[in-house]
């Protein structure tokens, strides 16, 4: 890390006095080079968190000077930089933090919601469909169990181990299947009476997705929102052809990026949020200073929820 | 081959004496243990095709002695066998012909256009919609450049070299890109304006799905039925990913095992087949002795339009 004067902002921008950042994998994942944008070094990283304005760009509006504002992670990676004490931040990427939250839990709530409302958007979970949550211990997996609730939907968490059942219960996951302990297809099958996950929400693919799609149903989903398995996803070929499923890929920009729709699920995600269907789940905070412990503890998979690196 | 006295037709089967038999790649892929169903030799073999009644099994209602039917291909493979002089169907495979057909034409038209169905079913083709529609020239394509036409949709016919391009315009395509002679994506971009393909009919399925993605529109589905590469068909995460895409898996049964969208669609084609909307296209007719021929020919990519052996 070098020191950095981050200097005024331009035109339609904000610096920030940065109080919490909101980790996530595709930063992980950026600064392995894993990411399909390739940081330039030394790179700007980090893109999701909550800070107070303490300077305005030029043409600037609606935004003052000592407001709290949430950073929305619509930026590309590296072109800002949220990783800092003091960061310029885009006036499009700039938020109210819901009411109710503390500076730590607004830093934790944009990319996980708008990551999982997939399960709402394209899946159109509703009453009664099942819906398979691979990874679901994760901040966009704890998200999801709550909206697949909320959409009276019967949430199915995948995990790896049990270590995580009990938590993933409280959480609201209806059933919990360790992947490493028992088999997928007979449970979803035992789960469903046969008829398979209508949805499924997945951010590893890889080879298991052709076991996710023999426990899909009829005309079923699954959403591929991540490669975390670093290995190519085969198409099922025969169990999609012969179910007729669909793989849909799937970023939060799909909503973010469209007017509408962002201000649509924004205002959903916010009354969620004040009538408890969604609540902020934080894992663990870390100071600044250990911020590549707070990475190192993101990609040990031990965490229930949100990492915040508070600054 | 062997011969076989067919016997007598059991409870809701019927007798035929066989016509016409419509040729389709699933037997081919059948005969050469390439199908999800292994034959278990000898075996029957053929599930499509127009013959005349001859005998009546127990319990048959609506069909007479001496009436002309179409077999609809909804059996599985092996469980009849519409390649021979006689054979026993079911009566749930049995349609009457659409009127102004030759023997020949009906034999040729169900399989073709209920598969290609999916760019109506779950593609949802409209006004304007760009369709690429790969493999243009077999029986399936054709069927789906004549249904794109009628949804006021635009095909774009994707064939491997020119030979076939002007035939594929006279049949309706009103773009042809031949992919061993030019760029793929470089010309969907040029015919849509950058915009790409909201539509992709593949049969083929392998390494050239990654193009596919990258010719698709925003939000656009790529339709896999059938996996004529033998080559496993790589999920195109990133394209997917950025512009939402959709692979769907397809087959016809989606249609025809549920009786609702089933008597919808067949009312479509014959009023598609009534109107000039669509028309049957027979590449090639062969006499019932030169069946072997016949798969060689289907199997040479030579046609343009549906094989027929004629009994």
């Amino acid at each position: 890390m070098e020191l950095l004067d981050v200097g005024e902002p331009g035109r339609a921008q904000v610096r920030l006095r940065v109080e919490a950042i909101g980790l996530n994998r595709s930063e992980a994942m950026f600064r392995a080079g894993d990411y399909p944008i390739l940081p330039k070094l030394p790179t700007l990283i980090g893109y999701e968190g909550v800070g107070v304005i303490e300077a305005l760009g030029p043409g600037v509006e609606g935004f003052a000077l000592g407001e709290r504002v949430c950073v929305l992670p619509n930026s590309r990676l590296g072109e800002y930089g949220m990783y800092a004490e003091r960061a310029i931040v885009p006036v499009r990427s700039l938020l109210p933090p819901p009411p109710g939250l503390s500076t730590i839990e607004a830093a934790s709530i944009w990319m996980q919601y708008f990551t999982a409302l997939a399960i709402v958007h394209v899946g159109r979970a509703g009453l009664g469909d099942y819906v398979i949550i691979r990874a679901a211990s994760s901040s966009v997996g704890i998200a999801a169990i709550q909206l697949t609730r909320w959409a009276g939907a019967v949430p199915i968490a995948v995990t790896r181990t049990n270590a995580k059942a009990a938590t993933l219960k409280e959480q609201g996951a209806q059933h919990v299947i360790a992947t490493d302990e028992s088999d997928l297809i007979a449970q979803v099958n035992h789960i469903t009476d046969g008829r398979g996950a209508r949805i499924i929400f997945d951010p590893v693919g890889g080879p298991d997705v052709d076991k996710l799609a023999q426990a899909a149903a009829q005309e079923g989903m699954i959403i591929i929102y991540g490669g975390l398995s670093g290995e190519p996803t085969v198409f099922p070929h025969w169990p999609a052809a012969l179910k007729g499923l669909s793989l849909r890929g799937w970023v939060a920009s799909e909503i973010w990026n469209r007017p509408e729709r962002f201000s649509r699920y924004r205002e959903l995600i916010v009354h969620g949020l004040a009538g408890g269907h969604l609540k902020a789940v934080i894992a663990k905070t870390f100071p600044f200073e250990q911020v590549a412990e707070a990475h190192r503890y993101l990609e040990s998979n031990q965490q229930v929820g949100k990492i915040v690196v508070t600054v």
